[in-house]
């Protein structure tokens, strides 16, 4: 049989708990609890960091002390730290707090971007071109900023269903003529199958390279995991992933989470595809979130331990 | 690209909650409970359910109700009723109730044999040898009984780790010598990835034709599913899953149970892979599961419903 998975390139894994893990959390996380977090993330191999949102604090009142939290993690080098941005006003002050990269969101579809942002696609796009042109002015400066763009419920939206393949192929085009040096595909409510998930991704990866696309993923109906192979399959490098399985959309209630960091390293350790983190210390961090949170997480391998942690015989067995 | 679920073939299900599920269970489920159950289960499509088991009751105290519950479910045309038996002692209780095939299961790991079935693996082929004598007497009569053979830990043990691919496939052989008409691989702890499920099932498939081969997979570390794609994708078309994502290992404390059969039958109809199974059916089943055995249960598409059950766009939207 041809194995696939000979030789296996490297799974870059961006954490994404501070931000889209945290900003649903009925219960708020001290600034400090935050910092400890990403400081603690920031060691274990990540590439890129969700650090936080600078969003109306109004909005997502959980991530309201995104300056304190980007001016006070302490900066790894080779870790980047990102901030989502939905405007100009978030994008100067993610500026002003030195995140080296902004991460803009759109929904595919008008209902959930009014519902998410507030606003339409239309007004979504343009404040993303006034992002632009602020960002090139600051880089022209001494600080190096990148963009990413975010196509929300690029798989299926909450309230519409089924979102045209052709909608999301238009949406990456705008993104890359605003000269956007990023693009993230979002499952945001858990509605992307692998067999969907395999054709978008090829059709996104003829027009830009794999080392610009991340794929974004949540686990609400079980597919997660098996959705970041049919992508990694189809060529996706990148992939968003929240520490214990954490986040969630509010609009899609009951939902369970983004598809978990450990979950997916471990099975990434266990076919061979490299990701360069630290699982065993990933799984004592995990482990910390019940009492960090007041809430049980979905997160699965934290529970059940890796395959190597090996249960001990019972007394009985001994004896026969 | 190439689309490997262009006309997909049928993926059979089979339905073992009743058994699997019920197994560890602590809150005793009443035995008319039981029957209601499976009796709802066999007008959804399944062509196979594992209702019970005859094994010692001071072993499973859960299913020592298993000759009332064969003797009273109502036989629907079509579909098999499967019962699990370790001995010639539990086959003798299970041709008297009628089961319509027995499925004999014995560990690839020794130590975990001996913790499940309480002997070796050599007593437990010897009682092997035992049974299908038996069945092939019983069979010169009126009653067709077909035999399956179950490897357990065949994916890796919990108390001894690794198991070696050579040690499943030998097994499989002798499974095959004893004239067994099936046989299973369970992964009875969740150990298994998609690249050694792809691997294993391609090799067993070259020993026996996909229609006599089922995989049992259980969803400990979140990869229940994608277990599934890979065993599909090499030929595999058999799969157990619990409602509910019922069951567990006694012996592997804090995992989540057997593969969900809602969130695997949404899997399949997302996918355009048929199964003939309701799925509508199927959820309302599942959410009855909470009310009969006092705790929420692993499967996540009766919480998230499906795809197509949209929500409703906030008020505020509307006012944009």
């Amino acid at each position: 049989m041809n194995d696939r998975y000979e030789n296996a390139e490297k799974l870059v894994v961006q954490e994404v708990a501070p931000r889209d893990g945290l900003q649903i959390e009925p219960t708020w996380v001290e600034t400090a609890d935050k910092i400890a977090l990403i400081d603690s993330l920031s060691t274990l191999g990540f590439a890129r960091i969700e650090a936080g949102s600078f969003v109306s604090p109004k909005a997502i009142p959980a991530l309201r002390d995104g300056e304190a939290v980007f001016q006070q993690i302490e900066r790894h080098p080779g870790v980047v730290y990102v901030a989502l941005v939905p405007n100009l006003k978030g994008a100067e002050r993610a500026l002003a707090s030195r995140a080296d990269e902004l991460n803009l969101v759109m929904s595919a579809s008008q209902s959930h971007n009014r519902a998410n942002m507030r606003m339409s696609c239309e007004s979504s796009l343009a404040a993303f071109g006034d992002v632009v042109r602020r960002v090139k002015d600051a880089s022209g400066g001494s600080q190096k900023v990148s963009l990413n763009g975010t196509v929300a419920t690029a798989f299926g939206c909450p309230f519409e269903g089924a979102i045209a393949e052709d909608r999301v192929l238009g949406i990456v085009d705008i993104y890359r003529k605003l000269g956007l040096d990023g693009i993230t595909l979002a499952d945001t409510t858990g509605m992307a199958n692998p067999r969907q998930v395999a054709r978008i991704v090829s059709r996104v990866l003829e027009r830009l390279p794999a080392a610009a696309l991340t794929l974004h993923f949540h686990n609400t109906r079980g597919l997660g995991l098996a959705n970041v192979l049919a992508a990694y399959e189809a060529g996706a490098r990148r992939f968003d992933a929240a520490l214990g399985g954490l986040g969630g959309c509010p609009f899609a209630p009951g939902a369970s989470g983004n598809i978990c960091t450990e979950d997916l390293v471990n099975l990434c350790a266990e076919m061979g595809i490299p990701t360069g983190i630290d699982l065993d210390q990933l799984i004592v961090l995990s482990r910390g979130l019940p009492a960090l949170l007041g809430h049980d997480v979905p997160g699965q391998l934290a529970k059940a331990g890796r395959n190597r942690d090996l249960h001990a015989v019972p007394d009985y067995v001994l004896q026969i």
